[in-house]
C-alpha cells in the first residue's frame, strides 16, 4: 500500500542512464570502451544552466542520493536529509545530479557488468580507476546535460576528495567546492584497514581470483567482514560505547561464540545485509582508489602547489568525532589553500557519531551548508 | 654455530612443566580435568620465599618472557629488555615466575592439547576460559612453588587485566600490582575489533567449526587477517605515519593488489609469519577473556567497591600514543582506586609507537618500573 511521502523529499526519481561510445582514458594507462554512467537529477536546470551541482558519492554510495524509487520505498537516497524542496542542498532552486561512478556496481559501468569485448563479466579484469578518472568521467556527463560549470560539487569522504580533484583538474567548471569529513590524502592507518578489507575479500575461497559471477558464487564472508571493519572506522568510540555500551543481548554470558554483546550483533547484521547489495570487486576497486587519491603527485606532494591554479571557492567542513578522517586531516587541505592563497571557508562540527556524520542532520552543519549554498544561489541567480 | 649472549640477559631458560591432576572450577560452569601449565622461572627464590614476582602474559604471549631457548635463538623472550640481571625488572634480586595460560597453545593445556576424556584434540571443545579462571589456576601454580606471597605481579594490556583480578581475588598474596597499559574493561570499540578478528577466524572454512586439527588443516587466513587487524589497534597512526608513510615498494603506483605500499607489506608479514605460531583457537579464547573481562561485575559495575578490600598496592602506568587502551582507560583504574582509598602511584608515559610500547625499552618507563622495585626489593628484603 502507497504511503504519502514527506513534504519536504524530491518524490519519486527514476534514475537515468547514459551511453558513451567514446572510450574513456584511464589512469593505469588502458582505457574504458563503450561504457553507460547511472545518475539521478533532482530539481530544475534553470535557463541559464547555472545552478547545477554535482554530487559525488562515497565508497558504498551510489547516483540514489535523495528521494525513493518507488512509493513502497522503505529508506530515501544516502544524502537525503540534505537534498530536497527547502533542505540545505535546495532543489527549489538547484539542480542537483548524482552520478553512479564507473567501477560502481548500481548500473554504471563496472566489475559486475558485461565486457562488451570478451561477452563476459569483468570481474577482476575491470581496470583499477582513480577519483582522476571518476571526475573525468563525471566531466563527460557534465558535457552531455549541457552544464558548462557547476555552481557547486559537494561530496563527503571519497566524495570529497572528487570534489579536490575537480577543483584541480576542471576549476573553471567549478564555482564552489564543497569538501567535507575528507583528508588530503589517506594516512598509513586508513590504508592499512583498506588493505586488511581487501585481505579478507580476496582470501575468501568464494572470490575464486575474482570471477565468483562465472561461478555463481560471492565472497560473502569475506565482503562481510570488511563491511564490518568500515563501521568501526565510520563510528566513534564514544558513540559505541553510547549505543552499545558492554550490553549482553541476553542479559549473561554464553561462555560461546554465538552474538553476546549488541555491539555484535549489530557488525554482523551489518556485514550480512551489505553483502546482498553490493559488489566485492566494486568494494576492491574504491578502496584502491582511496589508497591512490593523491593531489599532490604532480606538485611534489607540494598540495598548496596544486591548489595554486584553482579558481573555484572552497568551503570545508570536518566533524569533531570522526577519527577516520579526523579535523586535523581536513586543516591539512585549509592549510594548503591558505597557502595557495586560495579562498576558503572551514568550519569544524561539533559531532558525537564519528565519520557517518555527513551523512547526520546536525543543526550547525545543516545551517552552515544552507547559508554557504544561499550565498551560491543568489551569485548564480537560482530563485525559488 | 654458538654466539655469546648479551651480559645482562638471564641467558639460555628451559621451561618447566607442572602437571596438575586436580580439575581445575572454571568460570564456565565446566571444570578442567588433568592438565599441565608450562612455565619458566628466572633468578632465585631467596630463603624467604619473599622476592617472588609474577608475570602475566598477553593475548599472544606466552611462558618465554626472558633469555633464549638456545644459544642459536635469534630473539629473546617477548619481555627480555625488561626482564634480566640489571635490568627494571632485576632477576639479581627478584625470582621472576611467567606461566603460559591455560588455554594457551605453547605448552600448558589448551585447544590444542589432547582431551584425556576423548583422546581426540580439544579443538573448539575446550571450555572458554576467564581472566578469573587463569587468576586462579596461576595461584595453584604458587602453592606448587611454595610462594605464600609475590613480592609483585605485573602484566601489559591483557597481562595487566590479571594483575588486577590477583588484586581483588587474592590480594593478601600481592603486595604490589604493577598494572601497565591496560583497561578496566572493553570498550564496545574494543569488542567490535575482537568479534571481526572471530569472525575472521571462524568464517575460514578451513577452521571447520574449530575441529581443524582433526582435519589436518588450519585457518590460515582468518587468523593472518585477526593478526592484521590486531597490529593496526596495536600502533598509534602517528607511528604507522613516520614508519610508512605513503611509501610505495616500487616507488610506483601498480594499477593491481598486489603488495603496493610499504604498510601492507607489513601487515602481511605479521599476519602470515603468526600462523606458524599460534593456534586459532587459542586466539578465539583470548578475545573472549578480554571481552568477558570485568573485575566490577560481582559489585554491580562499582570498580571502587571491587577493590576496596584489595591489601596490595598499585602501580599504573599508560602511555601516551596507546589508543587501544588509551591513558583515559588507565585513569579510570587508578580513580577507582582512589575512590576505594587504595594506595596508587600512577605515571602516564609519553611515547609514540602506541599499545605495543609497554614491551620497549623507553627511558622513563624503565626508570619508573626500576625505581618503583628497587622499592619493593628493599621491603621485601631482595638483595643482589
Amino acid at each position: 500500500m502507497a504511503r504519502s511521502l514527506p513534504t519536504d523529499s524530491v518524490g519519486i526519481v527514476t534514475p537515468e542512464k547514459l551511453h558513451f561510445d567514446q572510450p574513456l582514458a584511464l589512469d593505469c594507462g588502458r582505457s574504458l570502451p563503450a561504457h553507460d554512467l547511472v545518475y539521478e537529477t533532482y530539481g530544475t536546470l534553470n535557463a541559464s544552466r547555472s545552478n547545477a551541482i554535482l554530487i559525488c558519492h562515497a565508497l558504498s554510495g551510489d547516483h540514489h542520493a535523495a528521494g525513493y524509487h518507488s512509493a513502497e520505498d522503505r529508506k530515501p537516497g544516502w544524502w537525503d536529509k540534505c537534498i530536497g524542496p527547502g533542505k540545505a542542498i535546495d532543489t527549489n532552486r538547484f539542480f542537483v545530479v548524482c552520478p553512479n561512478n564507473i567501477g560502481g556496481c548500481k548500473g554504471s559501468t563496472g566489475p559486475a557488468s558485461i565486457n562488451p569485448e570478451t561477452g563476459r563479466y569483468y570481474g577482476p579484469d575491470f581496470p583499477v580507476v582513480t577519483v582522476r578518472d571518476w571526475v573525468r568521467s563525471q566531466a563527460r556527463l557534465a558535457d552531455a546535460l549541457g552544464i558548462e560549470q557547476w555552481a557547486a560539487v559537494a561530496g563527503g569522504s571519497l566524495g570529497g576528495m572528487q570534489v579536490m580533484q575537480w577543483a584541480i583538474d576542471y576549476s573553471e567548471r567549478v564555482r564552489h567546492a564543497l569538501v567535507i569529513a575528507a583528508a588530503p590524502r589517506l594516512s598509513a592507518q586508513n590504508i592499512a584497514f583498506n588493505e586488511i578489507a581487501r585481505q579478507a575479500i580476496m582470501s575468501d575461497p568464494d572470490f575464486r581470483d575474482g570471477y565468483y559471477l562465472e561461478h555463481n558464487v560471492s565472497p560473502r564472508r569475506g565482503l562481510a567482514l570488511a563491511r564490518m571493519l568500515g563501521h568501526v572506522t565510520y563510528l566513534s568510540e564514544a558513540s559505541m560505547r553510547a549505543k552499545f555500551g558492554r550490553d549482553l543481548r541476553e542479559g549473561k554470558l554464553s561462555f560461546g561464540y554465538d552474538v553476546e554483546f549488541e555491539v555484535e550483533s549489530y557488525l554482523r547484521y551489518q556485514g550480512h545485509s551489505f553483502v546482498d547489495r553490493f559488489d566485492a570487486n566494486t568494494y576492491l576497486l574504491m578502496t584502491k582508489a582511496l589508497d591512490y587519491f593523491d593531489p599532490a603527485q604532480d606538485t611534489n606532494g607540494d598540495l598548496a602547489a596544486a591548489f595554486r591554479d584553482s579558481h573555484s571557492r572552497f568551503l570545508v567542513l570536518s566533524f569533531s568525532s570522526d577519527w577516520r578522517f579526523a579535523p586535523a586531516r581536513s586543516r591539512e587541505i585549509v592549510k594548503a589553500l591558505m597557502d595557495a592563497d586560495r579562498r576558503v571557508t572551514y568550519a569544524e562540527i561539533s559531532s558525537s557519531l564519528g565519520h557517518d556524520d555527513f551523512l547526520m542532520p546536525i543543526p550547525d552543519y545543516v545551517r552552515i551548508l544552507g547559508t554557504y549554498l544561499d550565498r551560491v544561489a543568489r551569485e548564480v541567480g537560482a530563485h525559488d
